[in-house]
């Protein structure tokens, strides 16, 4: 198996991807192929043993920034590190596309590049949630601003199947965040989409709020992509304020000082549970083609994680299963739709 | 100053309420007539130490109970707490209504019997959140689920006021929520309503994400009522995700447990800053009167900061000052817009 790696993506690019590779290779045996600057990669490579490890460079002479506005970068740096990379999986020469750099970036030219799969309006992007027990898939957290019903009937119809094949949860559940539990809540939008998602034929499980999403109640979440960064960006930011919070008073005192000492454990479980490169990587889904995308501070574990997500959506035939979802939900429901005027 | 208080609000009713008035009355001097069932009031009252404090009863025979539909209950229960307290409002017999009930019980109700202040689309529901160095008013957080621009320039100028006024910040600094701090983010609405506000006269400073908003950068947070709602219930359920996990973690091995005993303070610290009953309640800003809701977990002590609160505002004669600005504010804007086609 092959996977195209922006080498040029993470904010300390490229230690944490060459590092990660090497360790992704020898672990799992994948075929990793570094995407950018050769002249830059290759002295760095060429220093570590890279013995009986395929990880091969293709060079890409521009670098897409995190500054970088996704549709003007794409116009002046044609030969940046996303666009090559997701041109090997378009020529057949990679089975998936990883990148930690500029989300919008990558959304860009993987809708270029590879375009979207068959029926599919709106490609969404999708965050793993830190739950009770575990992690919820949400999209759209952010492609897709304004949404209309189908859009997140399709989006239900992705995440369940990539909470099925690659989470490996049996029968996903499919929550629809709204403002209240009780159906009938909502605004407009989710008010249309809940018929939708009932007929879907997936595990849908009405309405959740935050109480259950970070409960853990749901696998997928499904919400337009405005709503969806609000929850992500608000999420992370009261865990910061409280995080930051409780270490400061906790350097109050000597006292204070030496319970955390001792708590030490419970502190890094809290850590561990918020931490992104414990997960490595979220996909973008209805990109007729394996993309994934990683945290900007991702470090060499955390890219190594999103490889083996990768690999696994390349061994679970993630693509071709979200084809067929696709293809025959939507029809199943257009014709309950025509069955029940 | 009289404050006519639900005795039958919060869950444990009406044991805080009785107690967290004779706090109120005792500490400010307020009169507080408490509304609800006197055959139930009248004897905990006199079990208590009441002497020169001027705390009375007015009967309502009905309860509005957490579970009830805030329409259906008006009509089978019209005597209840909430009616009654609000039209000794409308009568001048009160100059504000605190209750610590149904919030959706107290908006319909409030909607009924004292009406929208002249020039107001919807009112809003409100919310105080902890952010970093205080806290923040954020609208709407539930009443509108579906808003159009004017609504959420209507909610900016009222919780400008109100954080002005009753909060006591000088030139608040009014955030529109959006999912990129950049102008000409956002979703239709908010892309629609950030002229409106950068006309407004209002101190704007512009889209702010959750980082800006847990950080303490805006005083005033407007957004759509579906969208503030998702971001109330999600970090209030992050904040306790955070908080159990590290409740669990500490108490796994004595170490942890040592640990957690010697850094209580820090812990409390924590607690406090995310504990509601610090703000006591929060305004339902666009009703031709003061009314505030308290969380339904209020103990005495919320109550009585939730009447402070209401103290508050009549001294700072917010009603007035809010029906004036928006006569003001909302004819600057369409002034503007008339000069400028």
């Amino acid at each position: 198996m092959t996977i195209a790696l922006d080498a040029m993506g993470s904010d300390r690019y490229p230690e944490p991807e060459i590092q990660g590779a090497l360790w992704a290779a020898e672990k799992w045996g994948l075929k990793i192929i570094l995407v950018g600057d050769q002249s830059r990669l290759e002295p760095q490579l060429r220093a570590l043993n890279t013995r009986g490890l395929s990880v091969r460079i293709e060079h890409a002479p521009d670098v897409l920034e995190m500054g970088d506005k996704p549709v003007e970068a794409a116009r002046l740096k044609p030969r940046n590190s996303m666009a090559v990379g997701l041109e090997l999986v378009k020529k057949g020469d990679a089975e998936a596309f990883v990148s930690a750099g500029n989300t919008g970036g990558v959304m860009f030219n993987a809708l270029r590049i590879l375009g979207r799969i068959p029926g599919v309006a709106r490609p969404a992007l999708t965050a793993m949630f830190p739950v009770r027990g575990g992690h919820a898939i949400v999209l759209d957290i952010g492609a897709n601003a304004d949404c209309r019903p189908e859009f997140l009937l399709q989006f239900a119809i992705m995440g369940s199947i990539y909470a099925e094949k690659v989470l490996h949860k049996h029968n996903p559940r499919v929550g629809l965040l709204s403002n209240g539990e009780e159906p009938g809540k909502g605004n407009q939008l989710v008010k249309e989409t809940y018929p939708l998602l009932e007929k879907s034929g997936l595990n849908f499980i009405g309405n959740v709020e935050g109480k259950e999403v970070f409960n853990g109640d749901a696998d997928v979440v499904v919400t337009d992509g405005f709503t969806g960064n609000i929850m992500l960006k608000s999420s992370e930011a009261v865990a910061k304020l409280i995080t930051d919070v409780l270490r400061e008073s906790l350097m109050a005192s000597w006292r204070t000082k030496l319970g955390a000492l001792l708590a030490k454990p419970a502190f890094a479980q809290i850590r561990q549970m918020l931490d992104p490169s414990e997960i490595g990587a979220a996909p973008l889904l209805g990109i007729d083609g394996l993309v994934f995308v990683g945290h900007g501070r991702s470090d060499a574990r955390a890219i190594m994680n999103a490889l083996h997500v990768a690999h696994e959506a390349i061994q679970a035939n993630l693509l071709s299963n979200i084809r067929d979802a696709i293809r025959e939900k939507l029809s199943a429901v257009e014709n309950t739709i025509s069955d029940n005027p």
